[in-house]
């Protein structure tokens, strides 16, 4: 099966936005067991969208675009669709009562300009969007003149907010999809989330153990990005869920508390998880993490109820105001030191009570370092019931992967501590 | 002039990874003068990387690829292109040596598969690779099969890493294109950033009091983003410098505070260097952004300079701990309050010294909205030398938006009462 996927947008092109649909757009499909093939970004001019729905449609099964679906003078997508393939527009009543009734539920006036997005072309399924104005369309290309006789393309069209878009893929498309495109065999993916090992270290830990497996059918796959190890596992057929499974069970046992999740899970969300299930509490103290490992564990939705404070301490004097770290440890082994990191965790866990106390400091560069410290030195902390444990590691890193690469160490830190992965 | 860039990795197209490479290689042309045409991601296999790469060659002057040149088994890019195009490969010594000194300086041994990145295929350019071994490599395709007589390609591979394809870009391929393809014209970009006004406004703002220069040949454009505005400024010719420098006093002077900076400027890179050039410090105190504040300031390299602590006192318990946030307070008017806000800020001040404390408080969501205060709802306040203003907003975006919008605000309202855009 082929697929394409079309992302127009002048914005795209210009380097002005980052694309992320096709991160998720891919994601979603890939996870569901259907891999797009090609993915094309065009500007939003109509020779480049209809030069590129053209070509996609003498290739593929399935095609879907993104944006162009709005009501501003460069949303022409759907316009252009209808022209290449010679379907007449109309306008849909029921649209149209959407779009009013969308801005009266906000209590705005409904501009004039928006009722373009009830025009719909012919033969067209409606693909409804509670999130917005703009329907997605889908529309079924058969017998054409793009393809060999009796070939038909599935061809999608999505609007360009994030927030439209997903729901409407999750509501809309996939059921779409997995109707017109069954796939022959069952279809089984897995992902294991590793953190604290690296690429390497985890193919050779599993893929041995594991080839029994792969020997009848099972794919294994590694995503390294920074800080982390995706361990993938697809299968097919009727025995597909068995074998997943079961590669799962041994990685997991191999592995141990490296895994610290699967699909989507974060280690942020995953800590925050375990923390309100063992009714245990959270506090922060750092300085060369500058308040990211607060956000990541505050962008958890219900963090607060494990989260009590992070203290963001970057100068020497707000390390002693309000962590208590003594004058004497600062002048004696420097900010970036084990001792400073102690007292920090121990600060941070006497002054909120909290049940755990994590704390960072280091240098984050580019400036900063001595022969002794190079830059990325760093010291993490972790004081909790059973005593105060410090990690010393070297991160060398530009400063925001340096500050990433530590909060999650830290995260993982307290992670393991709370007994997560066992 | 047609530009296209083709991004292999079977990684981009299973959505595990972000295509960062297009929106950074895009924004650097298109600030140049080069806007790339189209993008395409295809899987690291040979079939789609040739078919990719074939079709490019018959429509585009100048071809990026990225990715495929490093040492290991889905590497192909290299081999799939010289095989495309009947060039043989040879190991080039210089290279060899390259490679050899790249692993000897980080007393690593060097692991025989890294000596494939030596086959250079016949007539390449070498583009040196300091942060790496893989070198990129640059092709003059003329006269081909691909295209008419007498038309050439430019043909330019680079490795996949940022940290390689990135200062290669910088150093060796703009140096390049822009010798192999001079600008017809002169060409000026210049980008203003605005935060606090809609796009609708700018635009309002600007284009009627432009329209002199936009009809001598000044072009426009407008980018929101989540909490800020792009106005770009493009303009062609030897009269192209002047023109955007006018419009751009213009613009600044009608926007007046709204412009916080130019080009890659962010508002907390903006804020940090405002408040060193002013000898003034900063703390902040979150609730609701949860430390995204001070991590944002945290990323800016030399922010130890000014920053001096942030607070995230997420319960109340740490509020009334590390700001002296008084019980009676918390209990008359609730956590999510102006009085609160205030007494943070004025907190924060006072026990950090700092010139300036921001204060955030507020419901990031999904839950915790009252009918009186709903999801979205903040308050924001800076205590300063000149005393203690509040800010109230409904940010109705979801958790993350919401930090970082709110973020924003907050950031932005420092640096206007630290004179910014005056």
């Amino acid at each position: 099966m082929n697929i394409e996927l079309i992302n127009t947008g002048s914005e795209l092109l210009l380097g002005r936005v980052l694309n992320t649909h096709q991160q998720w757009l891919c994601r979603q499909l890939a996870d569901r067991g259907y891999v797009v093939t090609r993915q094309v970004a065009v500007a939003d001019t109509g020779a480049d969208i209809q030069q590129a729905v053209r070509e996609a449609l003498g290739r593929a099964d399935l095609i879907i675009t993104t944006g162009g679906l709005g009501p501003t003078s460069d949303d022409i997508t759907r316009d252009l669709i209808a022209q290449l393939l010679g379907c007449p527009l109309h306008e849909d009543a029921g649209m149209v009562a959407h779009i009013e009734q969308f801005f009266a539920g906000r209590h705005r006036v409904m501009p004039p300009s928006t009722r373009v997005q009830a025009m719909i072309p012919a033969g067209a399924v409606i693909l409804p969007n509670p999130n917005g104005t703009a329907p997605g369309l889908a529309m079924t290309v058969a017998p054409n003149a793009f393809r060999g006789a009796g070939r038909r393309s599935l061809l999608v069209m999505l609007p360009g907010p994030p927030r439209e878009l997903r729901p409407m893929f999750t509501d809309s498309v996939v059921p779409l999809v997995t109707r017109e495109f069954p796939l022959a065999d069952e279809f089984v993916c897995r992902t294991l989330k590793t953190t604290g090992i690296g690429e390497s270290v985890v193919e050779e830990t599993v893929a041995g153990p594991l080839k029994a497996l792969t020997d009848t059918g099972l794919e294994l796959g590694y995503c390294a990005r920074t800080g982390e190890v995706d361990l993938r596992f697809v299968a097919h057929g009727m025995k597909g869920a068995a074998l997943v499974a079961e590669a799962a069970t041994i990685s997991r046992r191999l592995l141990g508390a490296a895994v610290y999740g699967e699909g989507d899970d974060q280690i942020e969300s995953v800590l925050v998880q375990l923390l309100t299930a063992r009714g245990e509490t959270l506090a922060v103290a750092e300085s060369c993490t500058g308040g990211f490992v607060a956000n990541r564990i505050t962008n958890v939705p219900g963090a607060s109820a494990v989260f009590l404070a992070g203290l963001v301490t970057y100068s020497n004097a707000a390390k002693q105001t309000f962590l208590g770290v003594r004058e004497e440890t600062l002048a004696a082994h420097g900010a970036v030191s084990e001792a400073v990191a102690r007292e920090m965790a121990e600060g941070a866990r006497q002054r909120t009570g909290a049940t755990y106390a994590l704390a960072t400091t280091g240098i984050a560069g580019p400036t900063g370092g001595t022969p002794g410290k190079p830059v990325g030195t760093v010291f993490l902390a972790l004081a909790g019931p059973r005593g105060t444990s410090v990690l010393a590691r070297v991160n060398r890193y530009e400063r925001e992967t340096f500050k990433f690469v530590t909060a999650q160490q830290g995260l993982d830190l307290v992670r393991r501590e709370a007994g997560g992965g066992k």
